[in-house]
């Protein structure tokens, strides 16, 4: 029960494209990630997904548009709509999901962590 | 549907304690303030309350202990938890919160908005 900060807990990660849980609200986990290259295109049909920007450029291609986030800015991806984040350059992110969402929602792919990896300790 | 940031929205506000909801997250808020001074004891007795320091530094006094929060760091308040938001000087900060949670909760004061209020165009 202390304050946190996302971004040096983000950047003491050294696995990519693998979310650990750093607190709870409610029913949503609040996430960091490092992230690079692309993740895989998928989408999470019951609930909507946050992501806000802690370094680095972040990219949400979607099928009928693509969003640029750069550090300090958010989007909310919205329910069932298809989604492929991708860093073209290492990249600290902060997430916040529901908790029975799977990073890689739809689909599994080598980069998908249970919830239970994503419980691990820091 | 396009990249925000919360910080220059949160800048933008002139009101101080009058939070702004900026997204949606299911069956959340995501909300920018701009805060001096110190907002009332209350609590959320059935919501979680996640505060994000945009600019400045934030206090938040519980009855137990007192978390103090720079620029970047986060802290859900527990629900239950009663707690006073305090900033010595303008500080800027991301909440995020159920839709059906008040600002100052159990309480009613002054600084109490509504979430019509609250979700006025910015």
């Amino acid at each position: 029960m202390s304050a946190i900060s996302p971004r040096d807990l983000a950047a003491a990660l050294t696995e990519l494209w693998s979310p650990r849980v750093i607190g709870e609200l409610d029913d949503n986990y609040v996430k960091v990630a490092k992230v690079e290259g692309s993740l895989a295109w998928h989408s999470h049909e019951g609930e909507d997904e946050l992501f806000y920007v802690l370094d680095g450029v972040f990219r949400i291609e979607m099928e009928e548009r693509t969003v640029v986030l750069n550090p300090g800015e958010m989007f909310v991806v919205p329910k069932g709509v298809r989604h492929n984040p991708i860093a073209e350059e290492e990249c600290l992110i902060l997430l916040i999901e529901r908790k029975s969402t799977l990073h890689t929602g739809d689909v599994r792919t080598e980069k998908t962590r249970s919830i239970d990896e994503q419980l691990r300790a820091l």
